[in-house]
């Protein structure tokens, strides 16, 4: 019976853009209800928002812990059963605790906690729980970077040895240049952001995408960042030298100076019998490079791809996908296994990914502080 | 107020690939609930679908007749107000009609008819009603092709003196080259698919393309098409000389055995001051040319778009749209104009286009079967 | 033994164009020694630019006439072996038929003739001479191009189905949009020009594409010609539908007024089992498409290309190649039939290419003023 | 006076492919002529190979030494007056200083020298001499990167902040894992082949791209180097963190092992106002990137261009140019100063160019010897 899971959301109020993105991807394979939700601290907005976009207002709750305990009121076939958690990043530690704590599944907003601490401690949480987890980085959810992840998998590539991912961006330009603006903004605010702007925001995501596709771990990092000016305290621009073992290495390259660049996610792996490449832009092409062969596009759809990247695709070849379609690649995948279904590794990033997100960022941060040495990661 | 806009749905059932599209897009601006349908000519297998994608059965009719009847039983606030007729072609003027007459709009599959004289019939039925009524012609959804009408209504390209735009596809290929095969699949049936399978499938799509981007209408035209075997009753290819006026002319190319193709849809149109350049598989980018200054690649989301272009985009720049995305467009401006909201003219593609569609389609038909003779547009 | 090819030039003087690319072209492969030459009617300017080139000023003659007869006083071991004909069109075949009558290889540009008559005149005095005859059609000396007609002549496409190739220039926009200019302008003088602009000039590379790729014949074409304003007399833009037997047809387009497009020479080949795709501005890359496998790029110098291909190539993978190497390997192709060396057919267009392109051009001509019918070619 | 400038060639015989490179860009433009060489250690091979490409064996030498004698008992306006040197690396230093030292102008391959020590040698000689020296980072060469150089000269990318270069080459994976080859190979022997491959091979060539495009001097590093396997002694991959100032960093990326790329040399320049994106396999285009506009694709031949790029490009837009145009260009800017005539910094990479290549090849070798510490450039 397919019934349709009761999904709860926390912020993503208003014209937030991930309020969207989440909404969009949980309609998508029809497999989600909105059932209750907190998207706004103000009661008012928050209500206001539910009915400008037609969810039932009786289970609009004044606040997270008040929707806790009422849902827990609530018989366990009423109840929301999963809940995005997608408010300012310092809140992600305590609700998604909280709500594992109490029995329900949880889909959580990137960076799944503010310190690599807190990261354990809710890992903790969700394996005495036993609760559906997953951390949204999106880009995993890609047709294509599913199909990169199995083709390495099936050693197309032979021994992976060298891997290179970045992502770079230019939004931060007109704010960084003005000194006004610098001092004055909440992400440039340590206080307010956490330990990393750069590469806590978009490196991570580059280093998701390396332990995701190559099914690798990254051991350890050497990292430089750059501030751009001396009265700036956060990192807006990095590179990260990185080994996964002692004759594998990399790179992970990440900036938001790098002017008229929008969401430059790209990554490429190589191993000794043949190269992937892809890039976030051009979602849809995923090109195999060999050194005796024509260099070969693979495309979303076909019968040649595997099994885990065709059950991300909806449409015939030729159609182009986009980010909803990622994300709601990653809610069918979270569907599949709040239902108890088989679903294949790799359908939705897991606490672990959001875990090792945070040992990365802090381990950046500490290579670089303490003048660009190496530092390991658990 | 924004309640949502009740929709029904004809056809579309178990895992038809346009009911997944239109359903969708429907969900993604939160414009839309489904509250009624016929999914299958199967009743239960009409019910099975409605459940499992948790659509209320209580609605869910025997056939659509008895759906229209019972539906005007209701009151006009609770009654269906939209359909999308998602059947077999032969269908859509009958439904389309009715659905009209009794004061329904309508959101209708491409082609609108199978003749121009039903397009015809219907398109008084319209003006009658004064319905809203769409023609998916879904690729006039994708952010960049209207920003690409928006620039040449601009006069960015000065005046328009060649147009070019095709659709090869490649997908017929293993079907027309078995003698098994195209004897006997429907769509090579004349009896079954109408008066064309290449021109009207595809190449309408080419047509429309032109007449939404530039604002001008196909005078007459020319087409040799391709049947490639000589017991294949159905054209699987063509090209199309096109006349505008006496010195704008063009070529509308269209194939369905064009190897490896995908969904090729691809235009270019030429002015005295600059040239615009747009592929479907790469929706995303829009170059602009000129005799004498840079190559100029628009994405979506940007600011120096225009208005209609940014209302169809729902992220900021970076984040890849696809065709979900684009049929949401179009659903989104149908919404605009049930609720009776100021949108752009561009927004949806109208009866007019779906007339227009049928004319060119058995304007082509006539020249091929004359020797390729020029024929004349309405 | 490898002694240097004696060469003469007629033409290309001054800072001409195609002066420079067939002075580089005959350096390249160390093959031919430029030894006399008419590269200007004006003696004066002819004997400075040899001084500025550096060649010996002892062969440097009059006219056309002159150098002839003082060449053909010359023993033969000393004599011009070969002469490059690079005057204004109309000369073209006066020069080299006399060329042919004396005994002298020829390398012509294109067109070949003003006229068919001409070009039939010149093919039976070429036939009579046994001279090597080239033809420039340069973009046959592509690497990619020639792997495009070895791969086809394998069958790697199966039976060719669909062809389409165009080219696309926008230089004449800013002449022919100057009423002033487009009526002085010699290039838009059918007393000057001869009988077509547009599909003489580049038309006709698009045609000479099809059938050197193909191996196949054109056999039949119907043109419709856009002279873009009433008082121009030249064709700036057509298309033209053609038929190489009764189930394969195909397109060529050609404009000198598509905006922004520089020498935008494209061609697409369908078959059953594959197609191929080119592009003249990136001619280091050549798809292979196909309905069931990734696409795939080839690209020069790697082992799995064919001989004819590699024979092209003078430096490994990755060292982009340009127009100076296509003309040089059209060059080499000609020495070696000048040496009477083994060479494969298509290492150089022949003189069948030069009248098969003035049957085209005249053909289209004829088409078009004839109200768009269909016309033979021989 | 445009008398050809008398060229000698000191290795580069038979098949060599860079022979080939140097000869072709020496006829290009008209500037050369071979006048003296030792093609080859083997007099008969030497011999054979000028016969074989007409060179007169009146000066073909049986060493370097009896070469640079002979010639300089040559009046000086018969003598050798510039040099190519193509021999193995080892040779570069005191062929290149004796040259030198003996008034004759030179043109060295890369690397310059096999030690930074002898750069600076070299360097001295060269400032005492007064001759013109070019060492041929070919890349240089292109229209676009020259126009790379004077956009960011005139401002147009602002204040640069960023910058992210790579060479990327997949051919040594054949050797490097094979045992045997790798044992054997001379480009992997530390003896032969001098104290880095990837980096003094191509690593160099990413260094020398930067600091010719931005105009600014790289003035530490930190590398790290990948071997691969134990048993190897070469750096066959490496990445290096660079500071051009407090706040301009980036990175160098460098790898023979990256499977299936060719020549993958690319380069990012990110400034406040805008960014520069180039790629050595696609050369004629360059991006030019923004926060807010659309992107920009510079392409050759344009009159947007600057005259330094323009002065590069010999035939009209939408010609291709390759590899054998660029350094073409670098012999003619040598062309250029020999004679005297003026000419635009940037035109050929100068002895200082070398000089620093060798700096960066040795500080890499130390950072990563060190443990990867911060190693600071002269």
């Amino acid at each position: 019976m397919a019934k349709k899971i009761r999904l709860g959301i926390l912020g993503g109020g208003g014209d937030s853009l991930i309020g969207v993105l989440h909404r969009v991807a949980s309609h998508i394979n029809d497999n989600y209800q909105i059932t209750g939700a907190v998207f706004n601290p103000d009661f008012e907005a928050n209500m206001a928002f539910a009915k400008e976009i037609d969810v039932p207002t009786d289970r609009i709750y004044t606040d997270f812990d008040v929707m806790v305990e009422e849902e827990m009121k609530l018989p366990a076939d009423k109840r929301i059963q999963v809940c995005s958690v997608l408010t300012p990043n310092f809140l992600h530690f305590p609700m998604a605790k909280k709500l594992l704590e109490n029995g329900f599944h949880v889909i959580c907003e990137k960076p799944m906690t503010t310190t690599y601490e807190e990261a354990k401690i809710l890992q903790e949480a969700q394996l005495k729980s036993g609760a559906v987890f997953a951390v949204t980085h999106t880009y995993t959810g890609y047709p294509m970077v599913r199909q990169m992840r199995e083709m390495i998998k099936d050693g197309v590539l032979g021994k992976v040895h060298k891997v290179d991912a970045r992502y770079y961006q230019g939004w931060i330009n007109s704010i960084i240049h003005d000194k006004e603006k610098r001092s004055s903004v909440w992400r440039l605010d340590p206080k307010k952001a956490g330990i990393s702007s750069c590469m806590g925001d978009i490196g991570v995501h580059a280093f998701n995408m390396i332990e995701y596709t190559t099914g690798l771990n990254i051991k350890s990092l050497l990292a430089d960042f750059n501030y751009l000016y001396e009265d700036n305290k956060m990192d807006v621009d990095g590179t990260v030298l990185i080994r996964l073992d002692d004759y594998v290495k990399g790179v992970i390259r990440s900036s938001q100076v790098a002017t008229g660049e929008e969401n430059g996610l790209a990554i490429a792996i190589y191993g000794d019998k043949g190269a992937l490449r892809w890039e976030q832009e051009r979602p849809n092409f995923l090109y195999f490079l060999s050194d005796t062969e024509p260099v070969k596009i693979y495309k979303p759809g076909h019968a040649y791809n595997s099994e885990l990247s065709l059950g991300g695709t909806k449409l015939p070849p030729g159609h182009p996908e986009g980010i909803f379609d990622a994300m709601a690649n990653i809610y069918l995948g979270v569907a599949r296994a709040i239902r108890g279904e088989d679903y294949n590794n790799g359908e939705f990033p897991t606490i672990l990914d959001g875990v090792r997100g945070l040992n990365f960022i802090e381990a950046t941060v500490a290579s670089n502080k303490e003048g660009n040495i190496w530092v390991d990661l658990d």
